[in-house]
């Protein structure tokens, strides 16, 4: 664990998990899992596709049979904006719930983060957002108590202190960061995969698959400078050994699952598999951090024009998170690998199922790339940035909306220029 | 993950996690630690040894910087009894602290958590020790705040929430188990390993490692009857995907480095490559629980009659946790294997650091207990139960013993009669 230490870097790493049931069934116990929290009045967060599920049924009939008041929020905005943040906590507001549960993938999950935080420390909305967009202050104290229940096997969400949104005025993804943000518990259940649009378990399984590249791949957290004071370390505080274990154990499972649960939804142990791979990804990503794609996905979501993606919400462009992110991901690993050739390599095998693939350490990333291009080809990814409508000459835009993401690239494993972000996205036009 | 449901059996499993931090170091954050969960007034539990250490020393100047009142408890009883307990409880009574800090191995850290409760929510000394020794009472709420910093590879006390101790009376180990008792967080050093005597590490070691293997044969928590109700799983849920690899990893890395941390006390990776399996193990068994060779551990130890280890404090009896306990591994796992053969094949391969090492399905028990003794054998553990004093005709009394523990045998990965462990208690007598 010594390996990457350097004069003035952080000799430890703090990991937070919460409380996790994953399983067949399990959102049935959410009533009394809300009520052992103290809960009475229950602000419920949801989106219109989930309301009709009977998985929102079964929850919401949890939640009244323990004795709970329930109000619910059907207005989620897929791929929340500032707007959208702000309509959530008038909503919350007026609810004067003592507790917050959300079902939904990663938009209704970080809509209820947003709600619980700015109702249990009113503030500007600039206030808790990421510098340099926003003004970066910490959160001043716990939440009220919130259960997540993700239905995407995706974002991890339920397991992390991240909400992330577009800022309209600056045609921008950011977010805000505060391990007071991580959900009391979630309850995690695969059931609520059954009805997934391939498309939507493509999209959140490329986006599980980069949590675990990015925090396997992100700056060992040896090589970050010590925090003032030493234990206000950042949530993205880089690899470190916790991350790596939970990052190897979901590549390794992506390899094995993705393709087969995207191909047929019938196929439950594929789901459910790829449904554990997104937890423990998130469980390491929000212990770590993830990187580059990341930051750059940021702007490719963010300044998208008119494309619009089977099983999504139909009436306005937008590119999928999952999408947004791996659509850069072959040529960032490409990159980075000359910086860690063992790592890249490692993932190489553990995505492709084969412990003996082997490459030149000059060759690790193109290993990599290889494997991940097979990933998307099969699920059914655009070709990159070019089948999402963006060209060659849109790339300098696209660079200043990803070098707002400073948190982000700070965790890189090597530093970022303006010039090597211009590069990547020249290179992430098409891969085949 | 439904490979092993059986009709009736639960299909969900609950992990829960509290915050680690660790690394070389970490102690100094102990102060801003403890501030943060509102301590004022600390009650720092130790032991002698440890009182004597630099690190003890750096972690009250810790809690002093950070302004706390800080009421030193360094009369900790190392393997606790009930009077033990009792004394430690009373001190805190009189303390009137509002937070706790244990810094030592498993028994400073159970005293602590033992005092936190009885403190927090008084009772009747039995009312919350295990059935069917105890009364079984949940406890009612959450204790005060409780920071461990664990000084030994060993008990992964820092991350569960039991606490064990010998009932004096009964000539038994017993304990109290409940998620309220699991401390807030924990600072794991290793630095605090650098002084440790060779046999408690080896000692502490071999616990681990009974820890992961346990856990990894356990029952499966798909063939546990569901909860009543479902949510209120039990601490021993049985093996489940999150603890099963958490305990290959700490097999692995204690296959790699247990050896090289008793021989050289000067190896610092391979000491703190085993405190890092301990905590993953801890972690681990904290959410599927130990079966038989926990359960007759706490007879071998509590039946002691002269044996003192080298290493440990004189002037009196005593079997090492970690010694009673995998004494008796090498004669369970012979016979567990044949409930699921693939498993014990796993722990053999990851143990032995060749995933090539092959058995017949009716060998796999005796291939991981020749692994396991071959670990034995190399850090200097007594060969089997005849060296700690015990005979043939004990065994009536070892069973009686351990017939107690019934909240560990049911985690078994099959149904143990007394005779199955009188049969155990023979076969563990001797093993070269």
């Amino acid at each position: 664990m010594s390996c990457c230490h350097i004069e003035g870097g952080d000799t430890a790493f703090t990991v937070d998990a919460s409380r996790i049931t994953f399983g067949r069934g399990c959102v049935a116990e959410l009533g009394p899992r809300a009520r052992s929290h103290g809960m009475n009045r229950v602000a419920l967060f949801t989106d219109r596709r989930v309301a009709d599920l009977p998985l929102f049924a079964a929850a919401r009939e949890s939640l009244l049979a323990a004795g709970l008041d329930v109000v619910v929020y059907d207005d989620v905005h897929v791929e929340p904006t500032d707007e959208s943040f702000r309509a959530a906590i008038e909503f919350a507001g007026q609810a004067r719930a003592d507790g917050y549960v959300s079902i939904g993938g990663g938009s209704v999950i970080d809509t209820a983060k947003a709600a619980n935080l700015y109702i249990s420390h009113p503030a500007d909305f600039l206030d808790y957002v990421n510098a340099p967009v926003g003004n970066g202050k910490p959160v001043p104290g716990p939440l009220a108590p919130h259960i997540a229940c993700p239905t995407t096997s995706g974002t991890g969400s339920e397991v992390t202190g991240i909400a992330v949104f577009d800022l309209l005025s600056m045609a921008a993804k950011t977010g805000i960061a505060s391990p007071a943000l991580r959900p009391t518990e979630a309850l995690i259940d695969p059931a609520a995969t059954d009805t997934l649009p391939a498309q939507v378990v493509a999209c959140s399984g490329l986006d599980v698959l980069s949590h675990a590249l990015e925090s396997y791949t992100a700056r060992p957290y040896t090589a970050r400078p010590v925090a003032s004071p030493p234990h206000a370390r950042p949530m993205s505080q880089g690899a470190n050994p916790w991350s790596d274990f939970g990052s190897r154990e979901a590549m390794r499972l992506l390899g094995l699952y993705l393709r087969r649960a995207v191909a047929d939804s019938a196929d439950a142990e594929a789901r459910e598999q790829t449904m554990w791979a997104a937890t423990l990804a998130g469980i390491a990503f929000g212990n770590a951090g993830v990187h580059i794609p990341h930051a750059m996905a940021y702007a490719v979501a963010g300044q998208v024009r008119d494309f619009a993606p089977a099983g999504y919400p139909e009436g306005e462009p937008m590119v999928p998170h999952g999408m947004a992110v791996i659509v850069n991901a072959p040529a960032v690993f490409r990159t980075t690998a000359a910086v860690d050739p063992q790592r890249h390599l490692d993932a190489a095998r553990l995505l492709s199922g084969n412990p003996a693939l082997d490459a030149a350490p000059a060759e690790a990333g193109e290993a990599l790339a290889g494997e991940l291009i097979s990933v998307i080809r099969a699920v059914g990814m655009p070709n990159g940035l070019g089948e999402l409508g963006y060209a060659e000459n849109d790339c300098a835009a696209l660079v200043d909306g990803t070098w707002r993401q400073q948190r982000l690239l700070q965790n890189a494993p090597t530093p970022v220029s303006r010039e090597d972000l211009a590069e990547l996205f020249s290179a992430a036009q098409g891969y085949w």
